[in-house]
């Protein structure tokens, strides 16, 4: 353990996850690292959440992370029912149904404002920190392991902090983390990156190591999760990307060695970005918030020069050829805090081109990609408006319908709103791609429902918007106020959207 | 006119109106300066409406601006029918009429998107550029007038540019303008703004003289629109804007010194920033996109150490106060192009307190700030996106009512989403306050129902809310489908959203 803590004092902390989960007490805030299931911590949930089990407790905590953590946190905590609120996102079946059930508060939060929202004192003060690291230096400071997060704000602002020092995460990963964090304003200066593989800030987390409350030691893998298998239709959306890439190189909007590319979470990003590995192109640079196995491929066929992100999100196997090869994938990949991995800043000067996936899209280009039915949550937000918002162009996927063609994903009105009609550039499904930019909210309409909608709803959409012409054509946005969300109430009375 | 024209040899470039509106032909792009209706060019544009009208001539073009311009360009123009298509926002009733009858296409951008979206050559060329100028020096570089927009990518961009000369605009107001463009990805360098007051560019904008088709001299003076008086509900928002800051301060959660402020444009903001002439916070500091009347009395109070925006808007009895005194205002005043004033860089380095208004808010704090009924365009989005998702706090005025109370603009469901629940910490009307930070949905619902809700829509309120909850309140955020947009439906038909 003497590499893994390297301070002699700090041995003393080192208590069992038992003890450590016997901190945390019922109305405390507890914040802990974790992003995308990876460096999470794992051990002390478990034991809390059995304690509350065996003992019948009744407890409550608010629970903030970075984004998504694993089974071990968010499903062992919202099955024992210690959570009250969570933020700012999260992906787990059993926490899914908690929210939906009424069971708890969830605060959907854009993943750029997390860190700023605890230090400028606007949600609860932070009791119990919980990090997972791979080393603590002879300092006291942190070595995180597959996710920085919120990690660096954590530590300055927990009350108190709890280690979970993880052996299944390689020492070698130091080196990879670059921790630069933010002052409040009046104080803050700019972030000074140029260039996706800038480093600018230290390997290490800085903790007044006082803080330390304990030190746990574990050997749980990160419980990363399997990408669906690459389908036909993600085949498709990847070669209109091609395309479409190609053809704005052709037109002088898009310098012919690309811009810096982000990529959401899931299996048609991965599906998506697999298809620059055929490509042409090379030196592909990343500022993103994940790496998925895609961009690993992308590596190993030598095809990144750089990909700049605050988590390590690969498969389970995945996961494991990163861990055999850790010192080549360091050259390449830099994790950060995501209030810099997803700082507008950074993502408008270096001219990001976002690729995110939406859950459905109406006709005027608006997205929603968090809840179904206009308020059952999905995962929340994440990272994604903080990339559409200052891209240099904002792409959208999606199939063009869901739940065996009961659910068309282009609709008149999506149920709720994420991104603005002002913030989605480029809408993609399997039938085909809409540009939208520069063009008015009618322009829009047409080229939504012409090249992106399926033929089994292609009727029935243009009869909407003719209907929407006829009676409201002088609007600006011309709407059914009556019909504008029907799909939607014919969905959820009926299971299907078709007429 | 040698004070005007530095450079002899453009002397010989002096046109007349008439000439230069010869130049602007059916199918092009026109790009002018302006913003707010301040520092618009005026003579080409009415000289182009005449001929139009006079020849009944069949030409259209496209008008891309900085933001809104006065009646002779946008009212003009559009009575002659003359505009196809117009970007990025508008207050001019003749355009909204035309734009809300299917006249013209309207696209509503982020005011901030505007300059690179000419600069990534996603919207049209620009063939002819016009702007207003006090003078043009020696070098053939142009010296803005009362606002900067976008003219310095209009400089760049526009394959001709016509000078409107305008004496009207005091020489005086060299040396107020700070030019500094931005460089397109992947060439982009941090803009070095730490303090509001910072100067990081020209006191002109850079222009190829060669590119100068003419040069008209005008003296039409800046057609700014009087403020309503200021309304009693208006004083009460104001005080609860004092009130909430003091608290603020007192929770440790702004600096007692403040932090930069932003104001909206229109009557109630002007009304809102009044609030601070009485008001104990000395050296206020603005980062913002227009100086109404309130800031001239808050600098005329000694109040204001520096206000940075990119257009000077005053009422006209205030404009000639500036007028007479520009060399004071001049040291306070700082006049930036918009890509720079409204970046959100710079917005979330500073912690600018962002205050905007709200056409509607609905329950779960989404803001429609553009379009009435769903789809009647107003004004636009503006800057309100730029500063919202990027301030320190993001607060949203409104009146609780409006025509005579046939309108509550909290309603279950906004018609149109601008700013999602994720961009929106505190509603204010006159009833009251909503602090929404790190509420979930429900919470949020709660509070804006109790706190900002008209008394003769609270019952009505309530009733929806509980039936949601009743039906829904398993979901996240409790939707009834089928009647979310019954009251705008209510509005539209029956011209009230009582029931």
């Amino acid at each position: 353990m003497k590499d893994r803590i390297r301070n002699s004092m700090l041995m003393e902390k080192i208590i069992t996850a038992e003890e450590a989960a016997e901190l945390i007490k019922d109305g405390m805030t507890v914040a802990t690292s974790g992003f995308t299931p990876s460096g999470y911590p794992k051990a002390v949930p478990m034991a809390l959440a059995k304690r509350v089990r065996e003992k019948n407790e009744n407890i409550k905590i608010n629970l903030i992370t970075g984004a998504t953590v694993g089974d071990e946190l968010d499903g062992e905590l919202s099955r024992a029912g210690i959570i009250n609120k969570r933020l700012p996102y999260q992906t787990n079946k059993s926490i899914q149904e908690s929210i939906n059930r009424g069971d708890m508060e969830f605060v959907d939060q854009h993943l750029s404002h997390v860190a700023q929202n605890i230090n400028y004192n606007f949600i609860e003060k932070i009791d119990i920190g919980i990090i997972e690291a791979v080393e603590i230096t002879e300092e006291g400071y942190i070595i995180p392991s597959t996710s920085v997060g919120i990690s660096p704000t954590i530590a300055q602002k927990a009350e108190r902090i709890i280690v979970e020092i993880n052996t299944s995460q390689p020492l070698e990963l130091k080196g990879i983390h670059d921790i630069f964090t933010l002052e409040n304003p009046p104080h803050r200066k700019p972030i000074p990156i140029i260039h996706c593989s800038d480093r600018i800030g230290t390997e290490y987390i800085p903790l007044d190591k006082n803080k330390i409350a304990g030190i746990v030691i574990t050997d749980i893998i990160d419980n990363t999760r399997p990408l669906s298998p690459v389908k036909d239709i993600h085949k498709r959306m990847a070669e209109i990307l091609m395309e479409f890439l190609e053809f704005e190189i052709k037109k002088d909007r898009i310098p012919k060695e690309l811009l810096p590319l982000q990529s959401g979470v899931g299996s048609i990003a991965n599906a998506v970005l697999a298809g620059f590995l055929d490509s042409k192109y090379e030196n592909l640079q990343f500022y993103t918030e994940v790496v998925q196995d895609s961009i690993i491929d992308l590596i190993d066929r030598g095809k990144v020069c750089c990909a700049s992100t605050t988590a390590i999100t690969p498969s389970p196997e995945y996961l494991k050829r990163i861990y055999e090869n850790i010192s080549e994938y360091k050259k390449r990949i830099i994790l950060r805090p995501q209030e810099v991995s997803n700082n507008p800043e950074v993502i408008r000067r270096l001219g990001v081109i976002a690729m995110n996936t939406a859950i459905e899209v109406d006709i005027y280009g608006n997205v929603n990609s968090s809840n179904v039915l206009g308020g059952n949550m999905m995962n929340g937000i994440g990272g994604s408006g903080d990339f559409a918002r200052n891209a240099y162009i904002s792409i959208f996927f999606t199939e063009s319908t869901r739940k065996n063609g009961n659910i068309s994903t282009i609709v008149p009105m999506v149920s709720h709103h994420d991104h603005t009609e002002h913030d989605v550039d480029i809408i993609i499904t399997e039938q085909g791609i809409a540009d939208l930019r520069g063009l008015s909210p009618k322009e829009r309409a047409l080229r939504i429902i012409e090249n992106c909608t399926h033929p089994d709803y292609k009727p029935q959409i243009k009869e909407y918007f003719s209907l929407a012409l006829k009676r409201k054509g002088g609007m600006h946005i011309p709407i059914l106020l009556d019909k504008a969300l029907s799909w939607h109430y014919r969905l959820d009375i009926y299971e299907t959207m078709k007429e």
